[in-house]
């Protein structure tokens, strides 16, 4: 297993440092590394209660990523999946407590608990006055006798946090964080272990299988269930959460537990609204990563039912950017499609005039197709000429039904129809050539001009350029010589298509995939096909 | 290889309905699913010019994501990694593009083009103002005739975003998306491919190697390369950049392609600036999933030198909260240790009573070391007697230094010389103990109120209650019973001590991982302990 580290030893430090660059100067850190990883809003006046929370790293964004304005005032960092030591969190707490004295929000692991707990005794010796309550919403077990401490712990951030940076006392503040960890529940799900950075990944979690109840530290889940689907897992999911959660309606936290894709997350969070607990959901938090577990695939879900000031609480905005939000959950809205999609057949009319050229076109692209076909074998898959004369003949079979006596509305038609009757890029090109030339010549541009502005659009879409080895090399000739006659154009498309020949360095379509030697002393067959239509044209 | 969702068909339509489900009714689709997948603004009067870009699903939060004020109107998604059809792209124009017309940002990949640049002729034969930009920021090769377009496309939403959310005219967010392009360069590097959904697996890239110059649809980079750090990495990836971006200073934006953790990310952004780049590098927008490769292990930057109305541009804040916005980069703040770290060191005094007592308790568990290890041995591994008596030959040793004159100092003393000489968890409680007895002491606590304060606090740091089969189980009794004298105590600590052998279920400490069968019939060790230390104490 690869990680974008120098070394373990330096991998926690070198990430606070690489976040706070950017911190704008409301973080800072304290000068205690390697030991002492804590990181402080300087934005900070001492003046209010303040929260300080922390624990072992790989949790990111907990919990440095929650600090600022709104959240959190100190994160204390240990090293991957280690608690930090006393003097560390010792160190946080004495760096941003002032009268209004601090609260220590510790997940219920027994490192944390006794190191935050031993520097808050060491806190309160030097006349500070220290708090601390233990999050423990993990509901893996009915009977755990020490629930862990998981993503639940977010709502204990916001929501004291909010209150914090009101101005509330300590007690008021300790007081929330406690009911709010009275009443939140989470569970997680995973479908495969993390990686801690160093150590071999550990296969634990076989095909077909999902951990069911796991902490954020890589132990093993309670279970092992089977995994079938999204809807499952969230079921699954619902049911344990459900007997626990009391009544609500809830605020759900829906949390990355490292590297589920967002897509991924997105279904998670339609099956969460969807389940039977959906209807009780009047907010969610995310999908987002909130309390990872390194790069653990897997998500966790907790709940919590708020009251009226909790409410208040949780939509306060925050500083922190990676904080996502408390979003009421609502239907999805739905917008009815625009009209215009479907096109407006043209009115058919008659210029025989018109109709003759285009079945002479037609008839003459239908009679090169062997030749453009052995021509493409030569550089290609063999079907240019296939492909040109099946338009050729689905144009003929439309002449019916086109505005021939309208040129804005035939260039239209056309295209449309070459959209919808030949496949593949050049279909797509051709039909955007003739849609281009209607939309020209609907602006008052005369057929020779209207024909160059669509090719322009053509290049621009298709990206092809003049020496490119495409049929623009004899379409572009062609259509600059147009004023001067058919036969000055043809001459033009034929020295073009020729050249073609000499250009072994394809640069756009499917001819830029090959090679010099399959390429050399053959015409492209797109040019070679507008060649031979211009030409047959001028006799 | 596993994933949370119900079915490849329905993954995306899925995921685009749970992101909408927490829009707060700023964004919608349009009722085209399964084939026309386009989220749209609900907040949107069409009086400016709108922003469409889309393409293939798997770069979330790209596209859908960064739908909102002051970035995209509409996002026309397709299935994973597959170009939206022509009609999808034209529903998403027809939806959002009033008389300001509008402005599609597409990314250089053949299907991409030829389907919005067919779906923007339709819109224009409806009279609709549509102008189209392709990104092409991928430099990967110096001579690669079509570069992709890759996460650079982040600073064409954002700063044509901006000027189109102030009002500007078509032709000149066109422009200024141009001017973007022209200039902004991005390269990537992975450690491994991404996962498709419902695909195997592909295992491309070896053990110690890396991917350079990859595209975000899993196709392999450019080149294979020896990876050995987070620093190496970077610096390749600098190389790159620096051939192609011409002068600063600049913006970079730092994406995760999928699955790198936070942590990581943050190395990277640190090693990007102080890479030889890094002095030019004056803001920074993430290190955040902003066009992601499914679950693809790597990053990818992107450099852009804006102009001062770019820079603007970059900075005006946006609704879509998944982007990171575009922060300054500085120096890493560091702020001095807070004084306090290091424990006073008490003033020597005497008192002689003081001293014996201490020496009579000490004494008293050196002495009970063989009998304490012996019980020890039959429910754990056999050094709560060991551990004592090393603890007990500490704090002898410290009587010439401890204030025993001064109650409070004394008990702050005695938990400071625990916490530094006796080992594992009990010696973190009985600090904490020792402390707290302190802290109720100063505050005038008398001394039986201050212990029991003090087992208070132990209680809460530690998470053992009464019964839990810990030395609580006799020093709890014991506290309670003091008042009535030493006898009475050590009675009740006998008792609680005597009790703890009937507890064949621990709820707390090591002796909780253990059988009932290992439990039952024996004294917990640390009960037993107090109870002797009473009892020997009494007499």
């Amino acid at each position: 297993m690869k990680h974008f580290m120098n070394a373990k030893e330096s991998l926690v430090t070198e990430a606070i440092d690489g976040t706070l660059r950017t911190a704008g100067g409301r973080l800072a850190r304290l000068d205690g590394y390697p030991h002492i990883k804590v990181v402080v809003r300087t934005d900070w006046d001492k003046s209010k209660v303040a929260l300080v929370s922390g624990g072992g790293s790989g949790h990111e964004p907990s919990h440095a990523g929650f600090v600022g304005q709104g959240m959190l005032t100190a994160a204390v960092c240990g090293e991957v999946f280690a608690s930090p030591s006393v003097d560390a969190v010792l160190a946080g707490i004495l760096a941003v407590t002032g009268a209004a004295g601090c609260l220590l929000i510790v997940k219920n692991y027994t490192g944390d608990r006794l190191n935050f707990g031993l520097a808050a005794e060491r806190a309160r010796e030097q006349g500070l006055k220290v708090s601390m309550v233990i999050v423990d919403d993990d509901v893996a077990l009915p009977d755990l006798p020490q629930a862990r401490g998981v993503a639940g712990t977010l709502f204990v951030h916001k929501i004291a946090g909010a209150l914090a940076e009101q101005g509330a006392d300590l007690d008021t503040v300790t007081d929330a964080a406690k009911n709010v960890i009275e009443r939140v529940v989470s569970i997680g799900m995973s479908l495969d272990t993390c990686t801690i950075p160093g150590s071999p990944k550990e296969d634990r979690i076989g095909e077909g299988k999902a951990e069911l109840g796991l902490g954020i530290h890589g132990e093993a889940g309670i279970e092992q269930v089977n995994f079938s689907s999204a809807r499952d897992a969230m079921e699954m999911v619902v049911d344990r959460l459900a007997n626990r959660a009391g009544p609500g309606p809830f605020v759900a936290l829906l949390n990355n537990l490292g590297s589920v894709t967002p897509l991924e997350m997105g279904v998670l969070a339609e099956e969460l609204i969807r389940s039977r607990l959906g209807e009780q959901i009047r907010w969610l938090i995310g999908p987002a990563p909130m309390m990872t577990s390194l790069d653990m695939q897997g998500f966790s879900v907790s709940l919590y039912a708020p009251s009226k000031a909790d409410e208040q609480a949780l939509v306060t905005p925050v500083a922190p950017w990676v904080w996502p939000g408390c979003l009421s959950v609502g239907d999805v809205a739905v917008e009815a499609l625009p009209d215009g999609l479907t096109p407006i057949k043209p009115i058919p009319s008659e210029n025989h005039e018109t109709r003759a050229f285009i079945e002479k076109c037609c008839t003459i692209l239908i009679e090169a197709e062997a030749e453009l076909n052995a021509l493409d074998a030569k550089s290609g898959d063999g079907d240019t000429g296939s492909t040109l004369a099946t338009a050729g003949r689905a144009l003929i079979d439309s002449l019916d039904r086109l505005p021939l006596a309208d040129q804005t509305q035939l260039y239209r038609a056309i295209g449309l129809e070459l959209s919808q009757t030949m496949g593949g890029s050049s279909g797509v090109l051709l039909a955007i050539f003739f849609s281009a030339a209607g939309d020209a010549s609907a602006t008052g541009s005369d057929s020779n001009a209207a024909l160059k502005t669509a090719l322009d659009r053509v290049q621009q879409v298709g990206g092809a350029k003049l020496g490119d080895r495409t049929m623009i090399d004899a379409l572009g000739p062609a259509l600059d010589a147009l004023g001067q006659g058919v036969a000055a154009a043809a001459k033009a498309a034929r020295d073009g298509a020729d050249a073609t020949a000499n250009i072994t360095r394809a640069r756009a379509g499917r001819a830029s995939y090959l090679s010099e030697e399959s390429l050399a002393g053959h015409n492209d067959p797109g040019a070679e096909a507008v060649a031979i239509l211009f030409e047959k044209i001028s006799r």
